[in-house]
């Protein structure tokens, strides 16, 4: 899941300084890069498509369909009455999650299971009105509703289509908004799935659901790069703050932004928030794959690439300008540039101009899938940013011609009252920001949280390493054995 | 819910005639009738409107709404924390079922609970497009599932607009269709509602769903008269074989019919299908609500129909045509004129003509309820009609532009995977025909079955009697003590 933390930002910055112009920062989607590589234990996947229904709660166009694209491996199946492991898409390309979702692969080879990927409507190469899917007229069925629906008729003809797996049980899996959607699926349809590993899904961040008080995403991204060592957030936020003075200077200030930061281009006086969000998604994202190892599922980063961020803070105190944003820049490269491949200068145009995928998770964003994200600039290391749900809406109006509907979704995904599904694990890691709008305590006998005290976001279904803590470790056991007694 | 077999039988002769002209008798929906009657104890309700949307899980059309009738009552409500009943409207205007319901009142009383009914979308008065609601391009929207968020969005913003109701529990109630929509709203919304009594609700009762061999609707219906008396059932049967020897005889054969069922106009070559369907479903409708007291449901009738419809047959032995129509017309007569109020001769011409409400639940049958009825003449004492179903996909395609979709079906009401479930009573009657496609055991602790020994179609449902038989006065207080158990 991308962070809506920036948006938030953006949106209320501009409102309070009166401008007009509004620009909403979200960066690619993960479907758009390096979709093709994995690492060499994962197993090349065979490609397809299944005909799904663009609607299934009306029959108004009763015969509409689309072609949903799917990858299935065979590599660990043992055959008939062996289980079916099926990854629930989320926001981008299949491809991408199937090349990051190593754990299900171990899993399968344990189990001799069959492992298949769905890809999320209206994401990737699963666009029911191919290029005309983000029209106004056609992105309407763009509901997390109806890709639950689309995985659970899909995989249930799958089976229907084999006879011999018509017994196989399926276990859905997800990470971060495809955790969401497996542990909605357990719930929805536990007669498909007869049990979820949710990881990372933080089915509590919805407007309202948030507890009041409770501790927020921006302070778990901030105490990530505490744990590095004090002077980084508090450097980190100087930082910011400096930005905002330069940036009250008019343009010598802004020429000194623009060489510091070594942008491609002038920073231009309405590009202000474009560079906040710029470098406030960068230390975001570091705090969300804070990886024990080299990663390359945003971006391609080192392991544990807060640590390696935050060596530009310690023991250096910056204090001037200058020394912050030197200090702002080599920190934040470690996740726009750690390779170098990225070139010599940053092009915060390029990262923050939208893509389809941003489109579609924006249009979720503002229909059914509203998590407030905020920040203080107190608890917090970034620039402050209440969340203002009206002027929230407001966004949505003018953005989609779409209201958000917050309640529908507190009834629809049953908001707190979960007590009544079952056999869902709920992983969380203390690292990862949104773990504040997970399950991390255990609802009942079947419902279970673990937490993962060195785990960012859903670690535990990366592949494992030798070098994994112990943390991690330790929940994949315990997901094996939960996983294996629903097997039973 | 009114029987499909008339369909069926219908279309399967036709079929089998090669006739190409088909009709498909149902009756008049019982919203349509009688529906301000109540007995005493039952108190009179408001009425109110909801704005819910036509299409809950698209953002196509979002902001399009239309009125959801509902009735409520406080005469039994206690105040705040006491809990809400509420009713799953079915396939009818709502009255019918609020003053056919009268146990809801009685546990309301013994729990201080107050009284909500609500209507389903294009039934009664809650029409999404008016009298435009049944055009090709409106009717779209009636599925179960939009009935199902309607009633789940209304009761959550009903309590979200009355604080005092916030911490209330909600307890769904049903019959019949109402049953099968109580049920799946504890399966799909346990997070607004705490449990269901499902009554005669037959949530199997699908394609691919019944039990090859097993005890079917017809058969139910023949041994409800078989039970009055062997010559009953026998009777019956042989004046169906009857009719259609007399049909094969040309204009003599007509004028017969049309004068010993004292038919109000000379029947047709082409009527005769509506004679043997307006005789059926008399018969059928007996069976369903064979209640031990005078009612007043589908029509006025004495107590335990069945039993004075078989008077006309018992000790009588009638063999010649004559006396086999003269007994079948004495004997259906108890349903369609007990009273003697329909005057003095039979129009099968307007019991068969539909009216708006059936035209509703035939597109339901037509596209998610699919709900298998069929009649062999051997186990049953109707005309053979076997269900085919590529048959009854030609009835849909041609009525109704739309094909079925059982494979759905099966999939968003879980079809006989239920174990997840929790907090359902499943009742039915040893009497109802409706009863071999509903759940007759226990599937868990909480998801119970109850058979009443001497009841028809939700007998338990309807205000208790001292008159009544022990086995649904039992039934009765079982229910009320695991409705007390989810309220505690």
């Amino acid at each position: 899941m991308k962070a809506c933390l920036l948006v938030v930002v953006a949106l209320v910055l501009f409102s309070s300084l009166g401008e007009s112009k509004r620009r909403f920062s979200r960066f690619k989607d993960v479907s758009t890069r390096r979709v093709k590589s994995r690492d060499q234990t994962i197993p090349t996947p065979d490609e397809f498509f299944f005909a799904n229904l663009v609607d299934h709660y009306s029959f108004v166009h009763p015969t509409q369909t689309y072609q949903m694209r799917y990858l299935v491996t065979d590599a660990y199946y043992l055959g008939k009455g062996y289980p079916i492991f099926f990854y629930a898409g989320n926001e981008g390309d299949i491809y991408s999650f199937y090349n990051n979702t190593g754990f299900m692969f171990t899993l399968a080879s344990e189990f001799g299971a069959l492992v298949v990927f769905a890809e999320h409507r209206y994401y990737g190469e699963s666009l029911p009105f191919g290029n005309q899917s983000y029209t106004k007229e056609n992105i309407g069925y763009l509901t997390s509703e109806q890709a639950m629906a689309d995985y659970a008729v899909f995989i249930s003809d799958y089976k229907a289509q084999k006879p011999e797996l018509s017994e196989s049980k399926v276990v859905v899996f997800g990470g971060s908004y495809g955790g969401m959607l497996a542990s909605w699926l357990r719930m929805r349809y536990p007669n498909v799935f007869v049990g979820a590993l949710a990881a990372s899904a933080p089915i509590w961040q919805f407007e309202g659901q948030m507890p009041r008080g409770g501790e927020q995403f921006s302070e778990v991204a901030t105490r990530d790069f505490l744990l590095s060592g004090p002077e980084c957030p508090t450097g980190i936020r100087a930082g910011f703050e400096e930005i905002m003075i330069q940036a009250g200077r008019g343009q010598p200030g802004l020429d000194l932004l623009t060489e510091q930061f070594m942008l491609c281009s002038p920073l231009q006086s309405d590009q202000v928030y474009d560079l906040v969000s710029f470098l406030e998604n960068g230390y975001v994202y570091m705090a969300m794959t804070d990886y024990p190892s080299a990663s390359n599922f945003l971006q391609p980063m080192p392991a544990w690439p807060v640590d390696v961020s935050c060596q530009y803070w310690l023991h250096k105190k910056p204090t001037s300008p200058e020394e912050l944003f030197t200090a702002m820049r080599l920190s934040v490269g470690v996740y726009y540039n750690y390779t170098g491949e990225a070139g010599s200068c940053f092009d915060i145009n390029e990262d923050i101009s939208s893509n389809l995928g941003d489109q579609a998770w924006n249009y979720q964003a503002c229909t059914e899938m509203i998590m407030p994200v905020q920040t203080n600039g107190k608890t917090d290391m970034f620039l402050p940013a209440p969340w203002i749900y009206s002027d929230y809406v407001t966004y949505c109006q003018e953005t989609f011609d779409v209201t958000p509907r917050p309640g529908w979704t507190d009834i629809s995904f049953w908001g707190h009252q979960i007590s009544a599904a079952s056999n869902i694990i709920f992983s969380n890691g203390m690292l990862d920001p949104w773990r504040p709008g997970g399950v991390t305590y255990n609802i009942s006998s079947s419902v279970t949280a673990i937490i993962i005290q060195h785990g960012a976001h859903h670690l535990d279904l990366r592949t494992p390493l030798p070098s994994d803590p112990l943390s991690v470790q330790m929940a994949r056991s315990q997901e094996t054995e939960i996983i294996r007694s629903w097997l039973e």
